[in-house]
């Protein structure tokens, strides 16, 4: 019985944390989980405390999603960093007196306490069986309602009319921009431009401008002879377990040259091809009608330009298409830029990442073309290999990013934190303007330690891969309880990580964990026109699962996405925000309400196990 | 020795058998295998006694493959059955006193014969053991291949220009008409019928005529609401083992009302919806430009005006595709017919399926409709569940088809070799005037007794499933030895028989037997727009295959099809019929060299073991 009640004060705390973050970067937290915390606590739960992402809405008849006529006045703030984190003062002179706006946020020794008391957490050996225990009977329970109840299910979807999987929006919700398309197109777009620009300089070679027929030639092939097998840009058997060799998959012919004119938002035509490319992409889906995709784009953080840049490269080629949704991925490659002496130190990069942003929020018609880019922007990224092991632990001794002048990287959690503060901060400065802000969605538990799924439990909104969640019982039954949505990929997985059959979606999607499929990289993994579709498609047969589980799925991935509110309100139904049944729409979702119910009940459960074990006290 | 010696001995006798039961029904039989036959035999091998099967080449330009003005003249023979297989005479008195023309068949007791010694064969100790032994050794065999050689492979693809696998001619060589669409496709033809034909009477219910609206509303629903859930017609869990239910799925909705409107050839409308949605697929697969298919419609031997119904459904919806190769499927329900006293016996059976074809055959210009769809006809296929036991065994003692008058079906055994002898007799026939001859190409192997497989080797060209051979080590190596095409279905499989992971497919294309990658029915096995495709891409993804190993499928998929000459000479290249590495062009099957010459010696190690296993005597 003390093991009962030591484990369900430890996940009570686990769960007050992430609240607590999450709150402050408005970012979801569900108002289920909520509601127990608070009986808990003895308090009465407050709706009006719960707190929602705000995302642009699309366009409207007319409307120009590249309009800067009603970009927001001048705040006249300045914004600083200090210690990694942006500050918000009201004028020079405070920020001289370091006198900053209340936009609160957790300071790294809170988060320092914050985390080691969750590593402790998840190595408690009561907690560790509590929680294997709850995942084993969540799968066991799930093995029997699918018994029981799934031709009750089924017949719930035969007679909602008009609606099946193939008309149910779905989000491609991890997509990276520069390999969105599949190989196939990706060949087609290199050899039609090839016919129609031959004569026209897109590139520079050693200072000399060439055109595109004499950059092949330097290449030494023709277009004409291209193929997908030379072209070479899928991962195959050679890359599993080899991100090295997965990474230099997207030189097309293996040339970085071809990378740069087809593949890159800055070079000698402008990104122009990249934008096309990105732009049939987007018709393609605005063509399936039921599709959408968010794709990420770069920035690095070697140099504050970078942001101008994209935004121009954006508004320039009006990469805009309702069914896209944009993130930005932030590389963690600090380490690289500091051996080129790109930056002085990891604050430099921080600061180039972020403070463009703050600026153009303070005030938007100093760089109108970022301001708009801003706009359709809907949350970050944080990308890399993760089994690199950085060998540096986050502590309380650890260098702060100013300081951190050495070229070797920081750890996966030092990269999460801060980019967490800036977007925490940033949000509320954002909130208070009415304008949109970002949701953090880091890749996260694909390889590596376990403590990056710990640093993501309290920082982001939702994630990328959680494989890992496998290896910790304590993680992954609390991302069940507070439904961490995660993209996973499982084609990606298999040519990278791990083998299909031993993903652990199915297993996931049983327990009741928030599961969504995302293709990650077409150009790299799929092999048909319709890469979401693919991924959908194995994952059924593979997974023998029914009609209601990929409607769920694609649900899941509507909630997860950065969907504006009005779209979930079309797509998912008008009580969408509400948890359990009554947030189901099975007109729109075609997802059976057996389902909905079996799962609110289930996570209802749970939570008052916590409850009543904390009762006892 | 003694022991190997044996086994030699045994296979030898089997591979001559093939080869002539093969040879008598102008069906396949490898040179190379030929070759050391040959030499065991002490005799010169001569190419010309390899025999072809002869297919009709596709129409040239501006000609119409409809025209019936050539159809050769009336040779005055009469064709008439006994014992179960047709006889050919000069006139009426020749058949009266049974004085047949010269078109050699085996005959029911010499097949017994051969297929006794095989049947021993299978289940002798020694010869278990060796075939086994063979196998693992080709198994590993074709791993070190693989590490020593994988990147040489894909060396000479990336060197080879302009081909690729999406360019690579591939056939899907196992489909049913009735199913060769994808359910959505049938969805919204379904919807698309009822905006423009409501009003049209396309029914007769219990005598009455009704419109469209009529027949949907006496269903209880309207199109409209009609989703790919109610409609129904994708297997499920619930078909994994349950043949019956899987049949059952062909009824849209449950209703065999929609299946009579919509997947017949027989109905109120003559078939025309049937025919508008084939060609449909047919043009999907002319755009996509890359993919054949081979779809089955269904003889069923119930009644002789049969073909003539069909063949005006074919030529008055002028059912063509260049894309398209037609077979004959037999579905093994003499039980159901004789049970409901539409035969007196099963040599009725066959006389319905085989007389209307040697009429024809004989005087083209009698049926000229029939004329013209059987020149499109490449095959026949036998179908039904496997699963299903008989309960006979075909032996010397077996009433003959005449006298076979109880309600119980024959087995698989004696369906096969009365097909056999019928379609070998005809071919003779057909080849004498310059027609088409048509392959032996049952479902075996799916499910059921291994006797199946072992019919198959004696009778069929090529088979479709034979996932059993993975019961018979010794039916395993001889089909692999005599290189028999086997159409694979592994996402069926995966819904009906086997999981997925389960699949031999790997295993054996790995060992070098022949595969193909087929679909069996869209409508009830597959997700996305291009069925042949996502079958690959699935396969790709889950057994990893290399680009290599898919053009090898793909290659080996229009072997075993029933492609022209002309076509194949055009896909494959000039030299397509030779074995080997020269019998490739790597620039039309983007098909390593090193692959083709691994291949080829390790069949030629294979043949020669043997042929010095039988030095010794």
């Amino acid at each position: 019985m003390d093991d009962f009640e030591l484990s369900c004060k430890g996940i009570y705390r686990a769960l007050a944390i992430r609240e607590k973050y999450m709150r402050l970067a408005y970012q979801r937290f569900p108002c289920t989980t909520s509601q127990y915390l608070r009986e808990i606590e003895g308090e009465s739960f407050k709706p009006e405390d719960q707190v929602q992402p705000l995302f642009t809405s699309p366009p409207k008849d007319g409307e120009d999603p590249f309009d800067t006529k009603d970009l927001p006045k001048n705040l006249g703030y300045v914004a600083r960093m200090k210690d990694g984190v942006m500050y918000v003062y009201n004028d020079a002179a405070a920020a001289d007196k370091h006198q900053p706006k209340d936009l609160p946020c957790p300071d790294y020794l809170t988060f320092i306490d914050d985390m080691n008391f969750l590593i402790a957490l998840i190595a408690q050996g009561p907690t560790k069986t509590y929680t294997h225990r709850r995942l084993k009977f969540l799968m066991s329970k799930f093995n029997v309602h699918e018994m029981l109840n799934d031709m009750e299910e089924l017949k719930e979807l035969k007679i909602n009319p008009h609606r099946d999987f193939y008309n149910c929006r779905k989000v491609d919700t991890h997509i990276h921009a520069a390999a969105c398309m599949n190989q196939k197109h990706l060949l087609r777009f290199i050899k039609r431009s090839y016919r129609v620009d031959a004569e026209r300089v897109v590139h520079s070679l050693k200072g000399r401008e060439v055109t595109m027929k004499e950059l092949f030639e330097s290449l030494n092939l023709h277009p004409y002879d291209l193929t997908v097998d030379s072209l070479d840009v899928h991962a195959g058997r050679q890359t599993f377990q080899r991100f090295d060799k997965f990474n230099a998959k997207y030189n097309p012919v293996g040339a970085s040259e071809l990378r740069d004119l087809y593949l890159k938002t800055e070079n000698h035509i402008s990104g122009e091809y990249f934008a096309t490319i990105i732009k049939e992409v987007a018709s393609d889906l605005e063509d399936a009608k039921y599709q959408y995709a968010e794709p990420r784009l770069s920035i690095y953080g070697s140099n504050p330009i970078e942001w101008t840049k994209l935004s121009s490269w954006f508004v320039k080629h009006r990469v805009f298409s309702p069914n896209l949704k944009w993130m930005i991925q932030v590389p963690r490659i600090y380490d690289i830029f500091r051996g080129r002496d790109f930056v002085p130190h990891f604050g430099k990069m921080l600061e180039n990442i972020f403070l463009p942003v703050f600026q153009a929020t303070i005030d938007p018609q100093s760089n109108p073309e970022l301001s708009i880019f801003l706009k359709h922007v809907t949350g970050f990224d944080s990308v890399d290999d993760e089994s690199k092991h950085s060998g540096h632990m986050f502590s309380s001794k650890s260098p702060k990013p100013e300081e951190w002048d050495i070229a070797k990287n920081p750890s996966y959690t030092y990269y999460i934190y801060y980019m967490y503060a800036n977007i925490a901060v940033l949000n509320q400065l954002r909130m208070q303007r009415g304008m949109n802000t970002f949701m953090f969605r880091p890749h996260c538990g694909e390889a590596g330690a376990i403590t990056h799924l710990l640093a993501a439990f309290m920082t982001a909104d939702n994630i990328s891969h959680g494989l890992n969640l496998k290896k910790s019982p304590v993680l992954q039954y609390l991302y069940f309880l507070t439904q961490i949505p995660i993209a996973m990929s499982p084609l990606s997985n298999n040519s990278l990580f791990l083998e299909y059959a031993k993903n652990p979606l199915l297993e996931f999607q049983k327990k009741g964990l928030v599961v969504s499929l995302s293709t990650d990289d077409p150009m790299q993994f799929h092999y048909t026109k319709e890469p979401l579709m693919e991924e959908y498609a194995i994952a059924a047969q593979v997974f023998k699962l029914s009609t209601c589980d990929m409607c769920e799925i694609a649900r899941n991935s509507v909630l997860q996405s950065s969907l504006s509110h009005e779209e979930k309100l079309h797509f998912l139904g008008q009580a969408y925000l509400k948890e359990g049944p009554e947030g189901n729409d099975i007109r729109k979702t075609n997802v059976a309400q057996i389902r909905m119910a079996y799962r609110y009940e289930t996570l209802c459960y749970e939570l008052n196990l916590i409850k009543e074990g904390l009762k006892t006290e």
